[in-house]
């Protein structure tokens, strides 16, 4: 690093257009420049450590500085240091990862299809509902069906198909075949008194009454992450997806699981998809496949879609689908590293262990926080969401940027998370300990009652 | 590699479903499996060494095997193995790549915006597009003028933009605002005797009637290519840019230029807009920012967009866009290593010396095949179209798939090229040498009359 550290931020603010940032902000604030990264701990160019509750963007699941990553992509750079898939070309190792992908599905799944990106990945699966459709002499099954609150991406059709308005407007999204469907936020979107099981069996309904109004012929696809992420840390009321799947089913629509964040173990099982017993026709996965090391995704195709791909090969001739990256050698080394270390490191039973821990934790120091409304999640996905008034749910004024706040009185006490509006978020790595966790637990409460003090 | 030489073929086929390929096709010849590669060839898992004719898919523009890439990748990624720019957060090594890329861009930049993929850079480029036409109370102008037989990507906006039919009937595109106009495909396009100038005013004719046509205050933007890639490998007639870019700016349409193939030296200049003088709004690059070693994007942002995007930023508030490798700190080292050796190597004069030599040597090997309808491109992009009546410029039947046919001679001559239907293509590694373009050339020419005897 040349770069003089008096002048980063200077240069940062003449150079970087900064993706989901407010430009004011960081004029105000400057950026907070990272420099390395070790374990759970980031350190930024004044050598100021933080513990990272947020693993970069929930992908350093294996957490930083890990060698075997680092030294299985060297390795595969030295060797062949990119090639691609295209017309019948494949590579080695890019082959292994497919295989060793799929030994770890959920359930049976047929093909894995590469790309560089969570966002990369839901375009391609899109494209693939849309394609399987017409293959089955269904072209008007085409709408796909997501929710609000959901985060599918940034590209135009992944940030269309994201149930968050502040994507939507400033771009004039959303564009295509979507239909939007209610967030299943029980906190939030409940009517008093009713429980989470009648909860789910009320977005049942409503999801029912959307298909009729559109007609289930029109309708190729319903999109679900399996814990809600970017869109205010939200999991699944109790029986949600035994009252949807059926639905879908009944209707010939296929379920797409996007397991960007909970697939790899985020939620203590490897997919989420086995947290909520799913049997996926499609699953998106990204960020932990290479634990963030290197932009890599993974669509899982199942054997249902594939077969009628494959029987209609012939008449379909060339598929005109692809990314530079959809096979890199590099990606899929450093997927393949950090695969085996997801084994080694026994990180989901690691995240099981302390993920209660985090739980019993965050609620002994802050259950009884007059302004911690909602401590929800699963896993390592958990989030506190922080209201004026517990009683009536009431939220902060928006203006008053409760969370954001939060999010600085914690960065000064190195701690790193992130604010959904008024909701703190933790996604730590899955290698935490239990005295990271105390210490990540000890910080956040420090900071919570810094700014809303009891 | 623990893969068996022998099962790799089986488990490919059972495992990866491959972009850009036909199913059939596959299962016919089973997939070649590269293992290995250093400088401008590539060796597959039977040790069959082959000059890499594409370098990769047109990004390997440094050679495999460069140690200095490898080792700035690794180094970083032992110091800081992912972070991201999201919330005003930054990392010392991308803040440094941002400055480095602004001063090589071909006129003055504002910003800099990361991705990991040509695909996500035009996704990311069209909502710019509209968000800084909607920040000027434009919103209406919105429609993106593309090119048929353009490249812009896989994502559905992208793919819909590209202007390939094959890659939107089968996925039910284009979809979105988006307007297709005449390819400058002289060679095919052109009325007979009409000359490459006479060409470009009449496209540029066109590109007026369809903008009347539209009405001006519809249309956003116009995504060009330097050279068109993959939908032919087509460089623009004579005097081209010099008719279109006034119609541009006479109706306020911003100019994109699609540099992913382009740019960082492809076409002897550093940039295509250098090549054909132009001053785009908006620059989309990725492959050769790191020689492919690396999924990375960079879009840039001219003053005129950033001015609008900052002086509205306090009422535009958070600005909802980006991707997770939005800024990877990999990415960035190997972004800066090989801008480095693209000075080191004296890349620029390399390319316009091994072009001209390219061209002068497949002129001499093939200018007078009976089969050779034409050989155009520029720099180290270059294509050779091959028809059955040189006089009347008519085709080989598609059924023929001649293109595949000497695709695969080459192949069996141990050369990769690669058939845009009949046109095969030939984007080397811009490294490539005076030896190493000439055993190109032979093999070429061998395959060529052996599938086309003379």
């Amino acid at each position: 690093m040349t770069l003089d550290i008096q002048l980063a931020g200077r240069i940062d603010q003449q150079s970087l257009f900064h993706p989901f940032t407010a430009i004011t902000d960081l004029k105000a604030d400057g950026p907070t420049v990272i420099s390395s990264g070790k374990g759970v701990r980031i350190t930024d160019i004044h050598g100021q450590e933080y513990l990272d509750g947020m693993a970069g963007l929930w992908c350093v699941n294996l957490g930083y500085g890990r060698e075997e990553i680092t030294e299985a992509m060297a390795e595969q750079s030295r060797k062949l240091s990119f090639f691609h898939a295209f017309n019948g070309m494949s590579i080695d190792v890019t082959i292994e990862c497919a295989e060793a992908l799929l030994k770890r599905a959920p359930v049976p799944m047929a093909r894995v299809f590469f790309g560089a990106s969570g966002s990369d990945a839901n375009e391609t699966q899109a494209k693939l509902v849309w394609y399987y459709n017409q293959l089955r002499g269904k072209p008007e099954k085409k709408k796909l069906i997501c929710r609000w609150n959901s985060y599918h991406g940034s590209g135009v059709l992944t940030a269309s198909m994201t149930g968050l308005p502040g994507m939507h407007a400033p771009f004039l999204l959303p564009m295509g075949p979507i239909v939007h469907t209610d967030a299943p936020y029980y906190y939030r979107k409940a009517p008093e008194g009713m429980s989470e099981r009648e909860f789910s069996r009320h977005l049942a309904r409503e999801l029912e009454a959307l298909i009729a109004r559109e007609g289930a012929d029109t309708i190729g696809a319903f999109f679900a992450e399996a814990v809600m992420g970017a869109g205010g840390l939200i999991p699944p009321p109790e029986g949600y997806f035994e009252e949807i799947v059926p639905i879908l089913r009944a209707n010939d629509i296929l379920l797409v699981m996007d397991e960007v964040v909970s697939g790899y173990g985020r939620l203590g099982t490897y997919w989420g998809s086995q947290t909520y017993g799913l049997e996926p026709d499609l699953i998106t996965s990204a960020k932990g496949v290479t634990s963030g090391y290197f932009p890599m995704s993974a669509c899982f195709i199942s054997p249902k879609v594939w077969d009628v791909i494959e029987s209609n090969a012939e008449r379909a001739g060339l598929f005109g689908h692809g990314y530079t990256y959809s096979a890199h050698p590099v990606g899929a080394a450093a997927a393949l590293a950090a695969l085996r270390l997801i084994d080694e490191d026994n990180v989901l039973a690691n995240v099981q262990e302390q993920s209660d821990h985090l739980f019993s934790s965050l609620r002994a120091r802050l259950g009884d926080h007059w302004a911690v409304g909602d401590i929800r999640g699963k896993g390592l996905m958990i989030g506190v969401e922080l209201v004026k008034d517990r009683a009536t749910k009431e939220a902060f004024p928006m203006a008053n940027r409760t969370g954001r706040q939060v999010l600085k009185a914690a960065a000064k006490r190195s701690l790193i998370t992130r604010a959904l509006g008024d909701t703190l978020v933790f996604a730590p790595p899955l290698v935490i300990n239990r005295a990271e966790v105390d210490e990540l637990v000890e910080k956040f409460g420090d900071a919570v009652e810094a700014v809303l003090p009891r």
